[in-house]
């Protein structure tokens, strides 16, 4: 996702510089942009390193996974706002950035969305593959928007998968991926028994989400997933969803009939 | 859980007939009491069975899993009520056996519920093992409350597990045991960091639930399965959810230093 950002700001002539989370970022794929490597823990290194690039502008991307703490690597201008932070961690990871980005505004720099800086790889309202969503999936996708909705205030469950009206399973810590290899699971040990290709992944921002730094994302890989699943398609919130190579998600659903629905938000 | 109704009539002098469904009850668990064994789609059948046997209170137990097409064997009896049955199914298993219920109960069966037969099988309030949950052990408890109730409306998660105030992981089709395995797994790889013995599996009847046929279970395997997850306890509704072999339950929660909760309903 960071990279797909950054694609969509150098084909715009912007020049952007990686600020690559490390453990959290792909080496090779960092090297194709100007880029520093930071720790867990290193507020000051990377304020520092903002500065020293002439950065004003920062947008976060992704959400901060809990850290170990063998992994986090102390500085002095983290420190320095340590008991912020922490009543920020307690909040949730969503919390925690938006902690770290009232800091960072409060020294001068600019906290901006993704969706202000590249809202070309935004997901449009309506389907962008060939197959559409029939009278069943379209049920599925509301009762899936429904119990996102009821789960919103608890921080899980950013993902749903609904068959023919039956709540199946709700996205965990596993990520969408693992909710879907989860209920490819399931029809394979024969405890979903509806037919491939019905019912749908729903997927929508958390109530909480700040979505100036972490927006739900799909892309070919979420669509494979959905494939092996025996779903009929997915439904996101056009708008707050990032398609990250929406060329190659289109190609991949249309590859294997399945739908790919932006929903009004 | 059939058995554990069983032995509890037995103990108390009633003689009780098993009616076991093909494929999902255990054959050399059913020997030990007079039985017959039925196939889903024989209403017909088992209505002749359950007068010749001179029954007339009935005891549902268990959900009944949709079944697979194949695994139906349609009688008279039951064609002659498809539609209310088809009806019935539509509306998610608990609605199926409620129906199947009604039918019955037309047909001057009286339905009764475990919690009038067996009351000595259900979870007490308080805490029924040596350890006790702590303060955060309280918390995460009322917080997988919230979850259970939020939830309540959609035919999912009958359990859920938090730890540290974090819903981690919600029950789906693959039952309770499947979710502990889950957070098991999620913890082997990283995926929850939370020091072992912290975190609570909270367990509850859904909303819609009929409370006479099919109540949460609880029993030594969910315990190990507890203790595997590196949890702190269960929190179940006392009055409302079976101990299965409570001894063996207790046993093995102390063996582990886990807390066993009964919650006020």
């Amino acid at each position: 996702m960071p990279f797909a950002v950054a694609d969509s700001l150098v084909a715009r002539g912007i020049a952007p510089v990686v600020f690559a989370l490390r453990g959290a970022c792909d080496p090779a794929r960092v090297e194709r942009f100007r880029h520093h490597w930071i720790s867990v823990g290193q507020l000051g290194r990377a304020t520092r390193l903002f500065r020293s690039e002439g950065c004003r502008d920062l947008v976060f991307i992704g959400s901060l996974m809990r850290p170990a703490l063998s992994e986090i690597r102390l500085d002095w201008g983290t420190i320095r706002v340590i008991g912020e932070l922490m009543s920020a961690f307690r909040g949730g990871d969503d919390h925690l950035l938006s902690g770290i980005g009232r800091i960072l505004e409060r020294d001068g720099f600019r906290m901006v969305g993704i969706r202000d800086v590249a809202p070309d790889i935004l997901m449009p309202q309506g389907a962008i593959a060939r197959a559409t969503p029939d009278a069943a999936a379209t049920a599925d996708i509301g009762r899936g928007r429904e119990v996102l909705g009821a789960l919103g205030p608890f921080d899980i469950g950013q993902a749903v998968v609904v068959i023919d009206g039956h709540v199946v399973a709700v996205e965990d810590i596993e990520g969408t991926d693992g909710l879907l290899a989860r209920v490819a699971r399931l029809r394979e040990t024969g405890r979903i028994r509806a037919k491939p290709g019905r019912g749908v992944l729903v997927k929508a921002p958390k109530s909480g989400q700040d979505l100036r730094f972490d927006l739900p994302t799909v892309g070919p890989k979420t669509i494979e997933g959905v494939a092996s699943a025996g779903l009929a398609g997915i439904a996101v919130i056009a708008g707050s969803t990032i398609a990250a190579d929406a060329q190659g998600m289109v190609a991949a659903a249309d590859k294997a009939g399945l739908f790919i629905q932006g929903l009004p938000a």
